[in-house]
């Protein structure tokens, strides 16, 4: 207890007192920012000319030539490409879907393969549904309720929670874990809810897994979109002996090589304390991945390029990761970890832009209470920029296996209202990113790097190597 | 000074201590909203179904009705017009523009009339150009260089500002008094960039004045969008002579008669205490008006019927008013004003929605530091909610009228980064609008007419009839 408040006391008299020199230091970066910044038009090569980024295709493969290029072109001390691993999933055709309510009779329906889903027969997979409101309901209904038929997922995000991540966490279970569960009582394919608050036309694809099921059981999942979803449970109160068909002819291939795209600046003083940003730089294959995540690739190049823009040199080593595999696999984000364990890289602080490019409203915190209490001191800085949320939580999926008892990480948390209408869908495109609200998200982003470069950890520890 | 600490002694003591019945109203409110409300589609209906809202056009004369009629249906105890002459000007023709570098090389440029603007000579008004940066300019350059040109006003709205609202402050004289302030120089016509931090091909319109200049005097005034600003400044550099020719066919009619909506729930124990919350009615006639003020209205009218809704009885009167004409000449909310001083009516809070219908951040507050201290005291209620903005200055142009030295007017504060896309200008239209950001922005309202319900002022005074 001693040792906490001599360091708090110590963190409060050393590190915490935000003064004019840093306040003048945070408004050179948001002017420089929205008056020149530079992370709209990469977001717009990104998105328009390159386009989505699945890992294992061409589009991610060219995202990082290209942003290695550009990190080339900043001028840092060193860019690199860190080889990962990564699964390869391909859609293969446009996916097929209708509603059956007598022979003949059909309603066609917008419907996505979810990532990693096996395909149907050739001819599609035609069967009975039965709807349910989330797994739980499964065992409830047994086999005999369940075999030969398809699953429909259709529990909907909780519009009345104020954070639609939260939402968001209260429903993909459904998307994620639906297939492997239903299978166990002889459902023949599934078929979920969009995840979107929205009532509209724009299936939602995303992650599912089989875990270890053995192949021949794995049956096949897609998402529809959420008037679709309506539709159907309309439908099946009237007729509940309609049939739905759909048809995907997705795959699954043998991994192969990709990379993180990684650049970085030498720290002047204490170049082995290494500080993370970052994004990460696959996304699914409907849209331009442009929220999700090219805003946070954008922002965490252009945080790297506001400190050269100004002149600004740190004195630890700030170093800019785009994550390959985020959606897919996270394979990026744990060969990253590995790679920094193995050689005892030291990580004392990790920032993720991962929740869109929409206004910046604070952070989350994945840290210790004195940590927090270092954080809070800075939080007067930021007010000129309505940046007000600071919270203990989590950070983001791609830097979580960097987390050590020592380190801090923490995540960028925007406006999230927007965000779920955008993701994973054909219209998470370019113009669905406002250039002002990209721009604060990347000052925001640079300012917390500055303040952790200038301080350093509250509590510093050189035994920062194991996890 | 003992007077003022008693009574910031006894709002806290009778007044500020939100307690756990106040939390949950709130709960209900953002729950009701979110999950069952009404704004979105009475929104819908605003701008699809009815559309632009000019003082005096068929659009606002059916907004009327539509209203009236929708708050009758909410089973209000009042529901009244109240009558208001308004001005009555007409856009006519679509205006033209183009950019004459040399005899028959023209470019074509994107323009819209300002709103009281008289019209250019039938066939156009050709002319020499000169560029200012503002009215300061106009009289550096003098008679000489100004005399039979068209001044073209071309300061953009600073983009390192945060609050998009104080960007626009800082430009929208050259709007507003432009054309008066040029022709004193001899100027023959105004044009202006548009006010909108995006660079795009839509001009905005907005209200111009020409003062008491008598009417010979004055000239046509017109906006360009962002893009052709751009463009005409970088020819002008090129080509110092080139020419300007516009064409608009506008005409002011004599004023008409119109009117304010009003809607109540009277007051189970303080029917006098009157508690006013609003937006304006009238909109521009490009777009649809959807954010301006199209969100403001529906999200007044939600408030009454979420107190409906959800069962709660106020001990004051509750009024909607829909105001109208804040655009070009702000009649309604002085009418509005004129009659409660007429009528001795004492209002005690008012609150306007204009400021669009995106997420909201809080509100500021046209008050005393006393009457601050109580609404400082209510933050804890609405951090659930990421309501964080609570600050003193302005509130909103209809209701400022009401000010007095008792009482307490506010304004909301939504999100303000993509306002200025959308401002007066043709993509004003509800698909701009999400239905979640709506909601939240109806609920907070909802929650601070609420508090002044339960609580009243912190310094309550039977004499609020002055201003």
């Amino acid at each position: 207890m001693l040792r906490i408040i001599f360091f708090l006391f110590l963190s409060v008299a050393l590190h915490a007192q935000p003064n004019s020199s840093d306040k003048k230091q945070l408004k050179t970066f948001f002017d420089t920012s929205l008056l020149n910044g530079q992370a709209y038009e990469w977001l717009d090569y990104l998105t328009n000319r390159i386009g989505s980024r699945l890992s294992g295709s061409l589009g991610a493969e060219r995202a990082v030539a290209w942003t290695k290029a550009e990190l080339d072109a900043l001028g840092l001390d060193r860019v690199y490409l860190q080889p990962v691993k990564v699964p390869k999933w391909v859609r293969g055709a446009k996916e097929f879907a209708l509603i059956e309510t007598a022979p003949g009779v059909t309603f066609n329906v917008p419907i996505t393969a979810l990532g990693g889903s096996v395909a149907t027969p050739s001819v599609g997979l035609k069967a009975f549904v039965v709807e349910v409101q989330g797994i739980e309901e499964l065992k409830a209904l047994g086999r005999e309720q369940i075999e030969g038929k398809i699953v429909f997922f259709n529990r909907p995000m909780q519009a009345n929670l104020i954070s639609t991540f939260q939402a968001y966490s209260g429903c993909v279970d459904q998307r994620y874990s639906g297939a492997k569960e239903a299978s166990a009582y002889g459902a023949v394919g599934v078929i979920v809810r969009s995840m979107n608050l929205r009532l509209d036309d724009l299936p939602h694809t995303g992650a599912m897994s089989y875990g270890d099921q053995e192949v021949s059981k794995r049956i096949p999942a897609a998402a529809i979109s959420t008037n679709a979803a309506e539709k159907l449970s309309k439908l099946l109160k009237l007729e509940p002996k309609l049939k739905f068909l759909f048809r995907q002819q997705c795959k699954t291939y043998p991994d192969v090589w990709s990379h993180n795209v990684i650049g970085e600046i030498t720290g002047s003083e204490f170049p082995k304390e290494i500080i993370v940003v970052g994004g990460h730089l696959d996304s699914w294959d409907l849209g331009d991945g442009a929220h999700d995540d090219g805003a946070g690739v954008v922002q965490s190049m252009e945080v790297l390029r506001l400190f050269k823009a100004t002149g600004y040199k740190p004195k630890r080593t700030i170093r800019v990761v785009l994550f390959m595999n985020e959606e897919n696999g996270l394979r990026g984000g744990n060969a990253y970890a590995d790679n920094a364990l193995l050689t005892g890289e030291r990580h004392i602080f990790a920032l993720e832009s991962d929740a869109g490019g929409f206004t910046p409203r604070g952070f989350s915190f994945n840290c210790s209470d004195e940590e927090f209490a270092q954080i809070e001191s800075w939080k007067p800085l930021f007010k000129p920029y309505l940046i007000h949320y600071f919270e203990q939580g989590g950070s983001g999926a791609d830097i979580r296996p960097l987390k050590n008892k020592y380190n801090v990480l923490a995540g960028l948390r925007p406006d999230s209202q927007r965000y779920f209408d955008h993701h994973h869908a054909e219209n998470d495109t370019f113009d669905a990113v406002n250039k002002r609200e990209l721009e604060l998200g990347a000052a925001t982003m640079t300012s917390l790097i500055y303040l952790y470069d200038m301080y350093g950890l509250a509590v510093p520890s050189d035994n920062t190597f194991a996890r």
